[in-house]
């Protein structure tokens, strides 16, 4: 499983701060600590300094691994801002988020991926705009699989996000994740997935425990990678229960890990 | 979804008390308990009681009905209990707790589910014993399917057990239960479903997160029916929090009653 640690974004008061003051000592912090906590990857996302973008995401990867060796996510929708991060990374295999099958997007994106040898997070999204239902995804995932393993991007370095939506929105806007993670997991056993599901819960008090469950509901269907707060000692919580009980716990050793640990007080 | 309230059991010590006392006024308060809690079936299990079980059998069935109008679960291994069940059962149409394919107990048991046109749960086993992986439940599937919808059993009626064990014995328990519910929504997409999950975690500790959670789990998949305590307020909390992102409450309704009846404190 993928954890994506999401928590050093600019669109993050405390990490805004830190980048404006080029205060390496609280970035490192935050990274050490998403580390500790199980993040398998570190998403870097400046996409809000629009001034200097470019600039800040190299800043942020030379000091991230100055503190960590946890591969990292680079997180934009400027592609400068993404070869910026590429060409510096150099903890194991980088990781971009994301392409989608928007035409000016993926011709600008796949070159970065085939050049840094990257794992890429696709967006079930294209030019027609955001999909509904699961069917709307799949032909996405069929699109954006045939041209990304076309192009020669290993299908395992594939990480297909389904698009989360709100449940207060639309009441099957969770079922319909549900079944296109099911469709993508039947058709193409080999990819795998990496998304944020925190947009299910939108508009609806107790997030928290909406959040918590999807991701275990997920988890049933087979989605192996998420893009979350990993220091949410909870979340991580439910994340350790739902491996033991999907048999990907040895001797369920994670769980009585995070059991002692107070996860599940 | 079915819920099949569990606590009239006289293997609970205080339920056993009250039975030997014929303490009326104990079972009548725990089975409005459970129907005010959101139980759809109240299960009736003396099993323990093996010197008068059918009189015990009667003797409840009329106390519960004194009491609530929620349809009643008949739970016994002796077929003699079970039909002084289902005899005296007036409310709605009442469920059998449980047929198998073990030739013995099928020969029993189907006469009655025939005559009361009861539902009836059906336990995944036959008499080569206990299942392990999901293609052994499905073989089981598979046989009683045929047998009970050629006997003349509505598919709907009929509510399948996929038989949960210990993922503390075997890491896989919990998987091969997820892959049996999805093959069964697969092969025979009108039958139902009705489980107790709590087998799951026996051996561990926190099982109360790991029983819930395995519930939105199998959830996930298409399970409709349990065996539980309607009265634990945080397990009915997360069924509706299930719901809701399964798109099965309309508005997210129910989870936002039990919201607001503090379900996720």
């Amino acid at each position: 499983m993928v954890i994506i640690g999401e928590l050093i974004n600019t669109s993050r008061k405390a990490i805004s701060e830190a980048v404006d003051n080029r205060d390496a000592e609280y970035i490192k912090k935050v990274a050490i600590e998403q580390m500790e906590a199980g993040a398998t990857y570190i998403d870097v996302n400046c996409g809000n300094k629009v001034h200097n973008e470019v600039e800040v995401m190299e800043w942020l990867v030379k000091t991230i691994q100055e503190a960590v060796d946890t591969p990292l996510c680079i997180d934009s929708p400027n592609p400068k801002a993404v070869e910026a991060g590429l060409a510096l990374a150099k903890c194991g295999q980088p990781m971009v988020n994301s392409i989608t099958d928007e035409k000016a997007r993926y011709e600008e994106v796949l070159p970065l991926v085939l050049k840094y040898k990257a794992k890429v997070i696709a967006l079930c999204m294209d030019d027609t705009g955001m999909p509904n239902t699961a069917a709307d995804r799949m032909r996405v995932v069929k699109s954006l699989y045939a041209k990304l393993t076309a192009a020669g991007v290993p299908e395992e370095d594939i990480h297909f996000d389904p698009l989360v939506k709100p449940i207060s929105v639309v009441g099957e806007a969770g079922l319909e994740v549900l079944e296109t993670i099911k469709l993508i997991k039947q058709d193409y056993p080999k990819v795998h997935f990496a998304c944020g599901l925190s947009n299910v819960s939108f508009g609806l008090p107790g997030r928290k425990i909406l959040n918590r469950l999807f991701v275990t509901q997920t988890m049933a269907l087979g989605m192996d990678g998420y893009i979350l707060n990993p220091t949410d000692k909870g979340m991580m919580g439910f994340i350790y229960a739902a491996k033991a009980l999907l048999g990907q716990d040895e001797y369920c050793g994670n769980y009585l890990e995070a059991y002692r640990n107070g996860s599940y007080e």
